[in-house]
């Protein structure tokens, strides 16, 4: 039907008659001309219907915001100071011969180019919504992310494999989603939390090298950057090492912000051990354009009097840190207060802090510090604070004094959460666009308390670290495993690890995790089946498509780079799902609501 | 750990060392000399261990089928007379110089090369199954298709956006998967039967041209080329009319098959009307390398005295046709038998054959015309029978007489029968390798006679053709759609229409159908709200992944393109899916079995 895309008309089509089909952006009437701006998923273009061709103008005349036309006219040069230079058809406009209009629009319930919409509307009448060029650019982008993620992964022998969609239930992890079986009476499928056994399989089988770009599912509550499905970039090699799978990887992140971004990521990624990372961060995903740091004080606070840091510093799995902020003894009482707020958010019971007026020498030192807590610190332990941290006049710190998990939650949110603030921003605390590393070396295991046994820190198919096989045995606490994640400015951008490939390694796993062999058989026992037929050695990694294009458009929220999402309450305000289905249907699959909920759907009928 | 796929190895790493890694495909012990074929997902190499390195050669010794083996040897030339020029390493060999087991394996439960394994067999050893160069191969082959057709579509303009899985239900069409929600009680989502509504909505939002490799899914009883999940390429344009939207599709299939087949496909693929094809094939997915066709004999036959002819030409709906078979006069009386058997599998009730002898001229034609019919028809008739059907001497002509559907279903299915056979190869009846064409102008509506209203033939969002949207409400059944098929050697391998972009004749098509406003405002309230902003003129095309991998890979059934497909009891016998779950999981989806299931489930645990 056109000749051109509305977006891409230029002055190479000068003198030329084109014929374009889009959308009236806006129409304004000047001097009994009517320009009409036309839009199409390229952009927009400059129409003019002059009042000599009759029934064109006319035409003209009736169409309003978000008809749909199509336009034929000659392209012709803008008046002198008319030109545009954000357009790629900001020199030209379209003297229009013909006007049809396709179809024409009810008025929409809002202005295309309004900022300010609620969520709830914007999801609510979502097909306008995608009409917006931020939202069209978001899913250009992130269609181009997966092309160049599929061209790199070809390139390098990766093949797609699809792996099923109606899989088996395992109640590890996440919850999940469950689909009752028609044919199968009293059955459920289960939607796959990711391809995980899927492609270890694939690698025993001998497919070498495999991927997927593929929708996963998790029944969670939702937070802000979660969504019920959610898509992976999921890859898996076979006869590679860590170090090998992670460039292998890392070169495809520098691939890919190459041809998307035009962005080149470092040509080696840093790389941090977890231990450094919670050690510095508080984080096992630090967010590095932030140049703040922990100062590990546990050892001496000790002996100190106030009893906050003593107390801490003295129980199991306690931990006092100092995060210096240099220049922040500018603060106001106001600001910090508001940080003390922050921080509760993440359990912390309070905020101590110490000013760093002077630093003085010696048994002076205590004179130049400003805080109620100095009293009760002995001079020793002033001192190593202060050379701990290398803390200069103006600057302050902050104290973390709490369960280990506490003071990493509450002063790395804190530290982020002043990197980015004006005052971080001003004080060069805040530096890079794209700060990206690896964090490697996770522990096989976290302690649960409440089930009294060691849980999977990534997932049971991890394998150890070479020299660490023993400790599954006699210490599990303190075996790392080849597990590594890639960390983009403070997000996880995809982790994954070196699988076991040996049976033997996997049933030692388990009996760490307190997973009898009969349970083990009933959950996993095709996976260990087929790690006795001559499985190799793999691994492989897992990237969140809607977290890393998130991240690259620079968008406000993962919604904004799905073309139809969820809410937090897990609906489409678009489609109206989930909804109350027939009676019959539940028939046909073997269930039937439990009474309180067929109340709710009485109600709602 | 490796320098090349073994696989790959050949004559230009002559003199070079190589690591290779892969699995013990065959071990031989031949002259004291161990020679293993090692085999990757690219190939065989075949590595030879001399006795002269003692410590390798007791590792060889050691290793049995599927072992998992890393190698490290000096490539070769063979010796002479031992050149396999069925491999790309078949001019070399490996010396081995170190043979590290990477991993052991039990015996497999079959030989990989065992060709006659059950399909319950190779479903529960899947693992095993998969590493069988026929489906390394076939799965390969279907990567291609897929990136093939993704690099075709990108350069055209086309963007994948992903649409959701878990979406609305939708009682129209087959029956949905459906997912409790947890959030929602009581309420559920249903797996998609396709993203037809949100591809369209995306039209609406000004995407243009979107495509997708997509899971869809259909709670349907299984047959042999169906599975309760399967893959669609999914596209859509704007702005293009039927003849440019078959032009790019034919040109996508052109682009696929040259690249992945290397066959070139027609330059302009035949495009026959519905109503031909049911005339002539009784069937709108006719397989065209069978070079037979139905001669119309309905007018003919009202007047003979042979009732099974007259009762159906004269019934409503009823049809009557011919078969010619050239040279099928030499068929014995027991293959006639066996055809008749085959027919009633389509619900006819008998197979009335002519065998053509001679063709006299005149009063003499029933002279030369063997068949026990002959008696019951006169001359006139029989001297047209002849003369449409072109039939000559040696021939035989076969006849259905019935309702329409069962002549078209019965006799279609027996002319594919006959062509196939070693008859019909033999005598030219079937010819061609890749007989591709589209099917067009099928009919908006079919009746339904259960439910006394017309359903829609494709969907209710098809366009009719142009001239025809009068009759959507003056008499549905003449009003055609622009809808068409790809059909390739008898599958349909895909399908699709222009769509009503405006409101008022989407609304007809509703009333058509009989489904009231209130209906479709439930059901498509979102599409036709959508349908008021402007949608563009807009159609597509979905294309069946699977089955077009079965048709290009030659696969006897669509299970061995798929890594881990389901049986027909749609269950998945490697991982044991669908399986029963928690009471704790039913109780947090709001759902509880049906008693009767209950009792199943007690009777399994």
């Amino acid at each position: 039907m056109r000749t051109h895309y509305t977006g891409l008309v230029s002055a190479e089509q000068l003198g030329q008659t084109v014929t374009l089909c889009g959308w009236v952006h806006r129409r304004r009437d000047h001097g009994g001309v009517i320009f009409i701006d036309l839009r199409d998923r390229e952009g927009l273009a400059q129409i003019v219907c002059d009042p000599d061709r009759a029934e064109m103008f006319k035409t003209a005349e009736s169409v309003r915001n978000e008809f749909c036309l199509k336009v034929t006219g000659l392209v012709r040069r803008r008046p002198e100071g008319t030109v545009n230079a954000n357009l790629k058809s900001g020199e030209i406009e379209v003297l229009a011969h013909e006007v049809e209009v396709l179809n024409a629009s009810v008025t929409p319930p809002f202005q295309l180019d309004d900022d300010n919409l609620s969520e709830t509307t914007r999801l609510t009448h979502r097909v306008l919504d995608l009409r917006r060029p931020y939202m069209q650019n978001n899913l250009k982008l992130r269609y181009k992310v997966a092309i160049e993620v599929r061209k790199y992964l070809d390139e390098a022998g990766f093949i797609d494999v699809e792996t099923p969609m109606l899989t088996k239930s395992t109640p590890e992890g996440a919850r999940d989603y469950l689909v009752p079986s028609r044919v199968n009476a009293g059955q459920f499928f289960a939607l796959p939390q990711s391809p995980q056994l899927f492609k270890q399989l694939l690698m025993v089988a001998g497919f070498d090298r495999y991927y997927q770009i593929t929708k996963c599912f998790r029944d969670e509550d939702l937070r802000a950057d979660r969504q019920p499905e959610f898509t992976q970039i999921d890859c898996e090699t076979s006869f590679l090492g860590e170090q090998e799978i992670r460039d292998l990887f890392e070169e495809m992140m520098r691939h890919v912000f190459r041809k998307v971004k035009g962005v080149e990521l470092p040509a080696k990624f840093p790389v941090m051990t977890y231990q450094d990372a919670m050690a510095l961060y508080g984080s096992d995903k630090p967010d590095m354009r932030v140049k703040l740091q922990f100062t590990e004080l546990t050892d001496v606070m000790k002996d100190v009097d106030f009893k906050v840091f003593s107390g801490a510093a003295n129980s199991v799995g306690g931990r006092v840190v100092g995060l210096r902020i240099p220049g922040g003894a500018e603060m106001t009482r106001s600001e910090i207060d508001d940080y003390t707020k922050f921080v509760a958010i993440y359990g912390a019971k309070g905020l101590a802090y110490i000013k760093v007026n002077e630093v003085k020498e010696g048994a002076e030192l205590r004179a130049g510090l400003q805080s109620p807590i100095v009293k009760n610190i002995h001079d020793a332990a002033l001192a190593e604070i202060v050379k701990r941290t290398g803390a200069q006049a103006g600057d302050l710190i902050f104290f973390g004094a709490d369960k280990a998990k506490v003071v990493n939650d509450a002063i790395g949110a804190l530290r982020v959460k002043i990197g980015h603030s004006e005052f971080g921003k001003k004080n060069g605390l805040f530096q890079g666009q794209w700060e990206i590393l690896w964090v490697i070396d996770f522990p096989m295991f976290e302690y649960d308390d409440e089930e009294q046994r060691y849980t999977a820190a990534h997932h049971p198919f991890t394998s150890p670290k070479d020299g660490h096989e023993d400790f599954l045995e006699t210490d599990p606490g303190k075996c790392l495993a080849k597990a590594y994640d890639m960390v983009l400015n403070g997000w996880e951008l995809g982790g994954g690890s070196v699988r076991i490939h040996r049976e033997e390694v996997q049933s030692k796993v388990f009996r760490a995790l307190k997973i009898d062999a009969e349970e083990a058989r009933i959950k996993f026992g095709f996976l260990l089946d087929a790690l006795q037929y001559g499985a190799p050695p793999h691994g492989g990694l897992a990237f969140g498509l809607d977290r890393l294009v998130t991240l690259m458009t620079g968008a406000e929220s993962i919604r904004d780079v799905i073309a139809f999402p969820k809410t937090q309450r897990a609906q489409c305000l678009l489609t109206q799902a989930p909804s109350a289905v027939d009676e019959k249907q539940l028939k046909e699959l073997h269930i039937r609501l439990r009474p309180s909920e067929k109340a709710t759907e009485a109600k709602l009928a």
